[in-house]
């Protein structure tokens, strides 16, 4: 279980000859977004994030740049959300290559700002480039109140693991895209939306906090290793969106696979002391919210899922690294993901 | 003089879809990096601008990781300078290819590193992928006292014209490098600097700025279109690199050709009232810096040059329009300015 990363490795061989930003509070992968202190008297940090997208772009997952303009927003602000950020906006760094055209440009444009106006946010600046394929990369920026700040740090056993909804709807868009798009007859459910206002919720409450943006497991896995704990799944059908647990049934996989794709979805995962429990609740029936209780913390290390009175410890390491040693290409990912769950099992 | 910019056009095409931030204090195209309000009682400016390189590495222009990684940190800094920010960080998002090697990706880390620590500033974070191509997102971050931004607007006829520097080295790298790789023993003249010691000393004097990461001539046309003002640099010898001259020079080009590339360097231009040029001067010999003045801000239109008694007004619009109709390959756009000097001639 505890088996190293390779995508953690080389982003540490990558950062080591950095010198850590003294201001910085939290350390790497510490936390969703990086909090920098502003300075005595200002009594807020600022949140910021940046994501790039390209690969969803060139390998077709993404090929409506309405969805690559929308995503490229929620993605980067569900960053903030799991620090529980107010948004101050965002910044887009565009390369368009020459076969785009300016109809393509516009759905871009659109996407970008419907998302914005979805999440009550704007589009602070930019940057346009022409290349040779499309790149895009944004960069989030919000602020918090100082000393209310939630991050990956703090989940203990006892806790309660939440999400914020149903996960795996990631999943079953990126199988379907690539592998089945004749299954359905719209891939228009996947249309996530960053859980800024509920990520306000949750710093007020919660012990730890990410975002599903990799995936579930991928989530669990880093919660667990960080807080040296074991999280444990205890119902999968209530942490398994609808879409994504039809998309199991038809295709004969485990309906855990569909928590274990790195590409997931916005929702947040966090771990409530059990004391904090009711007037979370509370605080979530304020919004008309209905977060799920998925499970729970224990001691030990690792993600397990219960099944019955069954604990099946998954290889979460190895799954994470499937998308490491699968290089760049999606597909050839989500082929090594399945024989892994069919070999696995339920 | 007033033809439109392609590039600007494609720009105010692609946003005018965005909702204007209510907290953002300067307008489209209206400074170097965004200049955001923090709230009441702040009393600082948050500056933040994004930087993305791809087609430089694509291209071949800059073919080492470790310069690809010091230009994108010193390019996102300088648009911090041209505010008067005092720096925060920055936030990276590297792409990188299947064919780079740890030797590369230690190499790019390296310039990131060595870039923020010749500017005493940090990486903040950053997101790492694996793409088809290079792509290098940047996205510096700063703090402006509130009341003392300089931004690109406010320059007026009888301002004297400033550079931080000779300008040009960034032209004549792109041309050595590209073109006449053996015509000089080295390339290691190019290693700009963003100038942000310099930068919070123009802010406290200068009515506008602007650096020349898009060549002087372009920046001197930006200034001139959005003050409403005619740029006059009076003297090509003194705003001009060595490097650079001596390029034209061996290449029979007109030495303002070196300061019409799109490819510029970090220099700041900007504009002094006239009542403020003894305490500006006296401010920067504090620095030890020898600011340069390449001419004056008139009423009129446009960048001309004088030379003698003659003034040669520049097509700034038709030279900067070529890097946008040239497509994205830098080679074929210098093979084009390169005919545009040799037709105006000197």
């Amino acid at each position: 279980m505890s088996d190293p990363i390779l995508e953690n490795r080389i982003i540490d061989e990558f950062t080591r000859r950095f010198v850590p930003p003294p201001h910085r509070l939290n350390g790497p992968h510490g936390a969703d977004a990086e909090l920098i202190a502003l300075g005595p008297g200002s009594g807020r940090l600022l949140a910021v994030t940046t994501d790039a997208l390209s690969e969803e772009a060139a390998s077709g997952l993404y090929d409506d740049p309405r969805l690559l303009g929308w995503m490229l927003v929620q993605a980067n602000f569900s960053d903030l959300a799991a620090v529980g950020a107010d948004p101050l906006g965002i910044l887009v760094a565009i390369t368009y290559p020459p076969s785009a055209g300016n109809e393509d440009l516009g759905r871009l444009a659109e996407g970008i700002s419907e998302a914005c106006g979805a999440l009550g946010t704007y589009v602070l600046g930019g940057d346009t480039n022409q290349g040779r394929e499309w790149s895009l990369c944004g960069t989030a920026l919000g602020l918090v109140p100082q000393g209310r700040t939630v991050t990956r740090l703090g989940a203990r056993p006892g806790d309660k693991l939440y999400v914020s909804g149903p996960c795996g709807q990631g999943s079953a868009y990126a199988f379907l895209k690539l592998f089945a798009p004749q299954a359905v007859s719209s891939l228009a459910f996947f249309h996530p939306v960053a859980r800024l206002a509920e990520g306000r919720v949750v710093r007020e409450h919660a012990s730890a906090a990410m975002d599903t943006s990799d995936g579930l497991l991928h989530t669990a896995d880093t919660l667990a290793r960080l807080n040296r704990c074991r999280f444990v799944l205890d119902d999968e059908g209530r942490s398994v969106h609808p879409v994504a647990l039809e998309m199991c049934r038809a295709q004969k996989f485990p309906s855990w696979l569909a928590l274990a794709s790195v590409h997931g979805e916005f929702e947040l995962c966090f771990t409530l002391p059990p004391e904090n429990v009711a007037a979370f609740l509370a605080a979530a029936a304020g919004l008309a919210w209905q977060p799920v209780c998925i499970g729970e913390v224990e001691t030990g290390e690792g993600v397990s899922i219960r099944s019955g009175t069954d604990l099946l410890p998954l290889d979460t390491a190895r799954i994470r690294n499937l998308a490491a040693t699968a290089g760049s290409d999606p597909a050839s990912y989500v082929r090594e993901l399945i024989n892994y769950g069919r070999e696995v099992g339920s």
